[in-house]
């Protein structure tokens, strides 16, 4: 049987894509559904993902993030894009989705979006941006493992100029700031200098306490 | 064949627990073990995890936690705890520990560790902190998914006070702080107002931007 663990443990940092493999549209689609089905903080879901498969865009995106090769050589480039702010408007348009999904208006779901509205309200752009980024965050993890399930490389980023990449992007017009990057691909057969070394992880007993 | 995405449609924010079901040791420990191989950035995994079956000590986090009774009905409560500061330190420890681990040291990565060491001091305690916490959401994630594959439901809050759940448990004292609470156990069978109603994610083209 294929486990969760056994897909942590094969996956690693990709550091050589073979630039010639293209990941197929129906793995993309259910690594790209996993992020999006992935819960966040009051179903907010306070960010987008751009996927980029365009080589020019990605040469632009390479220049701004360290000349990290992978960001050319794979087969497409994630984007995680947190909303800068966390706004009224955003806040109702997710409660208002939710309304029209289920059908009906229910009174604690409305106490709870003004509770919220008002929190949102009180701690600020940057705060919110904060929050909203943090949950950018619990998407990359899906996405990491539903990448490992598919047999798709992965390498997580965070080595990069954000505000160049939303200048690259357009992203300020959309609200939107770059977080992560996420290349997805296939690693080259040579030259990774990663993929034959240990992984490294603390011991359970320096990383887990258990209070019984 | 189980998949991610049938597993991420599957689960959801479990609001009420059959207090009487216990999370078997095995499926505790596949899901502890998923967080602690979760990647995180440069591997530094900057956050401890705290599994507490303690009813005393469950009964006062909840009274800091909105009074969310998922936090006493559950099976085990997880805390995810991140490093308060990325200090000197904890950067050598973990470098340290890959050479221990890959059995030798290597050049590009002692570069890469004093590179790493320059950032960290130049940021200070409260970026570093921040950086940490985002690092805690993507374990948030891997652990969403691999209790799910387990059947065993879990629940993701962040409504709670971490200054209080920090004094609780004397993080302060390990240099850590509370950023996430995560109940595992098994959903009641009556009484969740959540477990029927409809998922509510944005559409794929309300979220997804591809650029091709």
């Amino acid at each position: 049987m294929t486990t969760v663990n056994e897909r942590l443990a094969w996956r690693y940092a990709t550091k050589k894509y073979d630039a010639s493999k293209v990941v197929p549209d129906d793995k993309l689609e259910r690594i790209i559904e996993a992020v999006r089905l992935t819960p966040t903080s009051s179903g907010l879901q306070p960010f987008e993902l751009i996927v980029i498969s365009n080589a020019e865009i990605r040469a632009k995106i390479r220049a701004v993030a360290w000349d990290q090769a992978q960001i050319t050589d794979c087969s497409h480039l994630l984007v995680f894009a947190a909303w800068d702010d966390i706004t009224a408007d955003r806040v109702n348009m997710m409660f208002d989705l939710t309304n029209e999904i289920r059908g009906f208006r229910n009174e604690g779901w409305e106490n709870y979006r003004q509770k919220l509205l008002g929190i949102v309200a009180g701690r600020g752009t940057e705060a919110n941006y904060q929050a909203a980024a943090r949950q950018a965050y619990i998407g990359l993890g899906s996405a990491l493992i539903a990448a490992a399930f598919e047999e798709v490389d992965a390498t997580p980023i965070e080595g990069f100029d954000p505000e160049a990449v939303d200048e690259i992007l357009g992203l300020n017009a959309k609200g939107l700031r770059s977080v992560l990057l996420m290349p997805l691909g296939y690693r080259a057969a040579e030259g990774d200098w990663l993929v034959n070394l240990q992984k490294v992880r603390r011991s359970r007993e320096n990383f887990v306490t258990e209070i019984k």
